[in-house]
């Protein structure tokens, strides 16, 4: 392949006169909008993955789009890396600061500028956070779609830059699929629309690249996201399952059978104990496997799916069924799935989350498969997961105070992502790759594929300054990291079928 | 904006050695795969917008992957461009050839390589008509649901270049939601894979940005889209309606109601009666409006939204409804519809078929300025559309052999796109830009917006080889046609509320 483009991720050292840059940058900002000393810049050293932890150089809060361009600008002349975070909840680490760079904080722009329940859209600032879109959208019968976990307190911004997805993302769609429009400065200082109002816009779909891209393509000033009416009827069902494999099976067999519930979530043994433990959800702890059905639309319709959806979990040898008869025992349904990982917290001393996807139909296989990895290594893991989306998040437990446990857990995460692209699947299903498990893109991508991403890079981002380091690997890094690359080169791509 | 590319669109100018060309392709392609005398290059010289006719210098078919990637090769490295083809449906000049570049017709990669029930994908190559991939998948149950109205001919190839859409594009997504993985060749002829079967793929999202990028990014050589089982029950109504207005207005309150029909069509009087005439669907004459109404899914949740559906169209003021009774007179009720072009051709010697879409809320005002502007130029207007969607397809009628008549029809078709633009919406809805609406993009993107595309289309083509002035326009064809974007420019950008 030529030389395409003038941004090589390798070049990825910065020297930054820090005395200058804040002389440029303080006539310009509030006067609490810049944190120099080292107290403030801790509250930023990490985001949602605690494990990696980085003091910036420097916070900006911008409060204006205006002052965020001329940080942007400045940044740019200078070639200084700018890292934007939005409520820093990020489990990839996709906020973890630069020590070389500006952490550019999106807190400031937190207002809901529009709810048009007509057009069935919300116009929102960055720093907006998920819920609150929601609870702005309730009073006209709306909501907005994707939650991730961290609804309470993520930011929209951050959910478009890391494609967020949660329990609805299998009837909802994720992020991408419910932003309409995004107002982008480029690391120029550019303002950029992309998208439009319309169902479909001409150009290159720069939204559906933008969304995703983890903060390295440019910086979200405004968004335009779609809303939805409130459901006009929700059942939730539970189904108990002798096996882990049972239950996967169920999940294929009722999208195979057509009917897309507005969630289908999976718990494992381990993890049913554990949340039945924390929250006396009314969990069936005899399971093996708990499924979590929740079917949603006109009452008619949803009988008619739920009788369907009972059909087929008995066919697949759920051994009880219970469906929630008010609000009241569906919210508490929810109550122990969504308190999972704060449940399984309680099992160990430390545990990491993991993210990844695969086909629905080696669902039962790959779970199998993890259960012999972990007692390789001598952990355990629980899982609690997204099923109808084939996300898995394998919550492996360890003690970080044990030596060695770390690197066992950190060596197991790999060999669970790496199995997810074995089977066809992929290393990040909602959390983003962020630092992360970038090595692990080594394994998802070959180097004519990074590559094309280094080109796309530069053309939005020529100087390498937003978000240095993330998502995507060099391919030094890879070589270092990338015996399992070119071990794999053997077997076809990208389909691989070892099972 | 600095220099961020090597790509401009300006550089489209080419000089080809011809002698030289043949020379290096011949030995590598079939015998009868590369095409040089004008008779056989004739057959490409245009697309389904037949208005636009050129000769390519050559006309390349390779058979495999490893022929394609030879001549995309060697015009690389020879500097000559390439204008990928696949069944020449092109409604906007998309395949339009190139006077000094290689017609590439990928008609000869036709084969099914695989379905997969259980997965519910197939991959196919991108010469197969998107017709055969549903009847291939209808052993299983299984169809794939874009369904443009030329699907019995039009490539799944092409789908991909211009996100086709179709009539069930409404309920289950363009193009762009359907396919799960592209495989691309460069121009350099390296070898890409985009996407995966997973639900959702680290790393930039190229294949959302490779869909609809109208053959300016890659060649396409393999495809991998979903298949969705057929629905267990489907019900068609038809609703009179007394003015346009209420046409419009009732499907803004079936959407607004959280009814996602599977088909949601408009037509106006004219259209009405000149499909009535043509193909005796015993449409209502009537009727200043018709609104084609499919619902689809399980029984009981389809009774229960047709009941809310003829609810709305009363209240929104349905002179009179009729449900179809079985699926006889579901395909006759149809038949009109998909019959609406042809059958409008046979009212005028010619017609322009316009292809906007715009937020559905505007449906009724936009209809009657259409109606306004057309009278103005002393043309016939007729509609037919996919309300739903708001994706309009208003149909000029001319006689091109009348002077004047041809550029009245473009002017007022320039007008109705720009109408579009006004009121948010987009000037392409499915179709594309091609050559056909390449000025429009003027209208529709500010300078820094198409200086975004230079850079992206300079992540994939640097040199500009592929598909070269089509979809995005330069600066400077702006700048000659432009006044427009000028003058609007005092509006407010990117949501314009005139009405």
């Amino acid at each position: 392949m030529s030389e395409r483009s003038l941004y090589r991720p390798e070049d990825t050292r910065f020297e930054v006169d820090i005395e200058a840059l804040i002389t440029r940058l303080r006539p310009l900002l509030p006067a609490e909008g810049l944190i120099t000393h080292e107290q403030g810049r801790r509250a930023y050293e990490c985001d949602g993955l605690a494990a990696y932890k980085q003091l910036p150089l420097l916070v900006a809060s911008p409060e204006t789009v205006d002052q965020a361009r001329a940080v942007l600008q400045i940044c740019s002349e200078s070639r200084v890396p700018v890292v934007a975070r939005g409520s820093g909840t990020s489990l990839s680490g996709g906020a973890l600061p630069h020590p070389q760079g500006v952490l550019l904080s999106l807190a400031k722009f937190n207002r809901i500028k529009e709810i048009d329940p007509h057009r069935r859209i919300a116009r929102v600032e960055p720093g907006v956070r998920n819920l609150a879109i929601s609870e702005a959208a309730a009073p006209f019968g709306l909501y907005y779609a994707p939650d991730p976990s961290s609804q309470i307190a993520c930011s929209i911004g951050g959910n478009i830059a890391e494609n967020a997805g949660g329990v609805h993302c299998l009837k909802y769609g994720l992020t991408v699929h419910n932003v309409l429009q995004v107002t982008l400065l480029t690391i120029e200082g550019d303002q950029v629309t992309l998208g439009s109002l319309a169902p479909e816009s001409p150009g290159y779909d720069l939204l559906a690249l933008l969304t995703g891209s983890e903060g390295m393509l440019g910086v979200i000033v405004e968004a335009v996201v779609q809303l939805l009416p409130n459901p006009l009827t929700k059942q939730v069902l539970m189904a108990s399952f002798p096996t882990v494999e049972a239950g996967g099976h169920a999940v294929a067999a009722i999208i195979a059978g057509g009917i897309i519930p507005a969630g289908l979530e999976m718990m494992d043994g381990p993890a049913i104990q554990a949340a039945e433990d924390f929250i006396q959800a009314g969990y069936d702890t005899q399971a093996a496997a708990l499924l979590i059905c929740e079917l949603d639309g006109g009452e008619a319709e949803v009988s008619e799916q739920m009788r369907r959806v009972e059909t087929i979990l008995r066919e697949q040898g759920a051994d009880r069924i219970r469906v929630a008869r008010d609000d009241t025992e569906r919210a508490r349904f929810w109550a122990g799935r969504k308190a999972a990982f704060p449940a399984v917290g309680r099992l160990a001393p430390d545990y990491y989350c993991m993210d990844g996807t695969i086909p629905r139909k080696h669902l039962a296989q790959v779970l199998k498969r993890i259960s012999e990895l972990s007692a390789a290594q001598g952990l355990r893991t629980v899982n609690v997961f997204h099923a109808g989306d084939g996300n898995l998040h394998p919550l492996i437990l360890f003690d970080g105070n044990r030596p060695g446990e770390l690197e066992r857990a950190e060596q197991l995460g790999g060999q669970i992502l790496e199995l997810c692209v074995e089977v066809g699947g992929t290393i990040t299903g909602e959390h983003g790759v962020g630092m992360e498990k970038i090595d692990q893109m080594c394994v998802q991508f070959r180097p004519e594929e990074l590559e094309q991403f280094y080109a796309v890079k530069a053309a939005f981002d020529p100087q390498g300054l937003l978000n240095p380091g993330k998502a995507i690997p060099t391919l030094n890094r890879c070589a270092e990291f990338g015996r399992l690359h070119v071990h794999r080169g053997e077997l076809p791509h990208p389909q691989i079928e070892r099972f």
